[in-house]
């Protein structure tokens, strides 16, 4: 290490990994603006706009809604730690990474964790959850909307009715779908929910959305213990973000100028013309992955728009095509994890980085490294990507 | 609120309250290079850059060194939730806001706090806590090197010895002393250390640097327990950090930029010139402040050059005024917290805000609104700031 190190200059990528995704200019440009305090009226105005916009974002009308000062996991962490006392029961559908990451973090919470387990690269059926769960009650049901290590996309039907039946709150990760696809916590009846900034809010990583329900604000107010976690308490969180303004901890002032302009941008572009555009890429890019001879890990109704995995063929090396790509083209995209490393792509279309122009790029990559690897591409995945455009 | 919000404008401001203090250009603008992946080989190699840079900070070659993804505060619970098991002893001293939430803290990993208790604005003897202590033995000696809430400088000599005799881990917090004073993690025989990167490391906040002996490294990997917080899991998060790069969490990639700039600033200072600078200003503001007829808080050996704690005069009020210094100056002080709200300003010296200017345009502000108080100064506080500068 040099005692005297460079100053920042990072490579010119082009992110379409399972997150970061790429980051506007604008948003960028917000974060760099100049720091002012904590409590500072101007500040207090955006988070103010924050909520107001995650309200929208996640289509409801929760008083508790705000940005955890952490990343995504801190906001899978805040919603268990503040919902969860020991003992508690809590049924959790894993099906990839983030619902086995929900078990260990519940887990921790000293709950008594039952999983329903499914395939990973599969949705569950909510019956699945109904068997798992027997006959007794819980305190959670936790299911991941859009699991970023497998690419599912979780139909979320039927989960409240199945959460009032075992008299438990509902819980969903939407990590990877919160601004990507639709997301409506009171129309679903969702109680508590967490994404992250860095998947299709397009804002660099850092803060974590979270919304929690008046019933699950009554429970955490009424809670027999402390909340283990003093960072991430939000009964204290929310005395500084609502009209009391109370000091809890210095907010990450420069994050919030970050994710108060990427939502900016979202609802100048409007969410239903998001989703649409998600879809739309997301198509495109299938299309020409199927016409090189690639075929996709998850079933189509199964499917995110955001995160597509494809499955790596027999023989090619992944380290090695991944490689090429980032230092031939700048070009990220993410391996499997778990039972799927080695054996799929994770090529995310995520906010700014779901671009037809990102599609050709990826396919023109991928085509060249697949033939270097010698694996025969015959027909002309563009091609395919341009119909799916004219349609 | 509305739904189309404005794009973000912070007002212009000059940060001399307790945190976050101005951040300079540069730091501002490697906040805004392109975000690139968690993985990338350039942003790995930022953060081996950065444990070696915070070694030096922090004066040690403690292996596990690095920086939470989170604000101060969640670097304090770091230092709890990975040493500490239920039913562990701790001692914390008390004489502020900070040593009261690591008691808080402490407690929410289900440890038996033991107070050494100090009046607000007063440092420690050791021997206090050596009375505290008893004949117990302990598995934690909590001090707080530098408290923000008071302006109180703890001299750490014999915590070492005391740490020795109790059979105990000394945990330091050093929020407002990393970058403006000398902290010695190895010379001090400290296990545990956290700071913040918005007071003198003069960066916006969202990290929180940390380092760890090896001893309580030891510690943490033989626990009986899993570590309460998945999110702050050192166990986990130093594999990421460490030679195998596992993923954990997707790292705040803008912040770790701009800590790293920030850090680089300092290292081009040189951190003895810094201290001095540090120490020089908060000399020349508390000459004017005593030539003005205000007193401080803090006895003249037990202050804190970054954090100038001054006796609000009977019958002023504190709200009025820094209102006032805010509206007319774009200048922030912070107020007292605790016992001391409304008999205290806080006035930070810290990192880029510690100069001159600043101490100058303090006074002048500061002397303005009092007079406009009706509070009479009679004597010249800039000419007693200048013969401290000309000393």
């Amino acid at each position: 290490m040099s005692l005297a190190p460079d100053r920042i200059e990072p490579p010119q990528r082009i992110l379409m990994g399972p997150g970061p995704s790429d980051v506007p200019a604008s948003v960028l440009q917000a974060m760099a603006a100049p720091t002012i305090g904590h409590l500072d009226p101007y500040f207090l105005r955006i988070m103010d706009d924050l909520s107001a916009i995650l309200r929208e974002l996640f289509a409801t009308s929760n008083a508790l809604t705000l940005a955890i000062s952490g990343t995504g996991s801190s906001g899978m962490e805040t919603c268990f730690v503040n919902l969860l006392e020991p003992g508690d029961d809590v049924l959790v559908g894993i099906n990839g990474v983030f619902g086995t990451r929900m078990k260990d973090v519940a887990e921790r919470c000293g709950a008594q964790v039952t999983a329903a387990d499914q395939d990973w690269g599969r949705a569950f059926d909510v019956e699945q959850f109904r068997s798992a769960a027997g006959d007794r009650r819980f305190k959670l049901v936790c299911v991941v909307h859009a699991e970023t290590s497998t690419g599912v996309h979780q139909d979320l039907s039927g989960f409240r009715e199945l959460a009032d039946e075992l008299g438990a709150f509902l819980l969903v990760d939407t990590v990877t779908s919160l601004g990507g696809l639709p997301v409506r916590v009171d129309e679903w009846g969702i109680d508590a929910i967490y994404s992250g900034t860095q998947k299709c809010l397009s804002c660099p990583p850092g803060l974590a959305p979270v919304s929690f329900s008046d019933r699950a604000v009554q429970c955490l107010t009424s809670r027999q213990t402390k909340v283990q976690s003093w960072y991430l308490d939000l009964n204290m969180i929310s005395q500084y973000w609502g009209e009391d303004r109370v000091y809890h901890h210095t907010a990450p002032i420069n994050m919030n100028y970050a994710l108060h302009e990427a939502v900016r941008l979202i609802l100048e572009e409007g969410l239903e013309n998001r989703f649409a555009r998600h879809a739309r890429n997301s198509k495109a890019l299938v299309a020409g992955l199927e016409t090189m001879g690639l075929s996709m890990q998850v079933p189509l109704p199964e499917r995110l728009p955001t995160l597509n995995a494809v499955r790596i063929p027999e023989g090619l090396d992944d380290a090695t095509v991944r490689k090429q790509l980032l230092s031939d083209y700048g070009l990220e995209i993410g391996g499997g994890l778990g039972p799927l490393k080695g054996k799929i792509w994770r090529i995310g279309l995520m906010g700014a980085s779901s671009t037809q122009r990102n599609v050709a790029l990826c396919l023109t990559a991928l085509q060249s490294a697949l033939k270097s690897q010698g694996f025969t591409v015959n027909d002309d995945p563009i091609a395919a990507m341009k119909s799916v455009y004219e349609e």
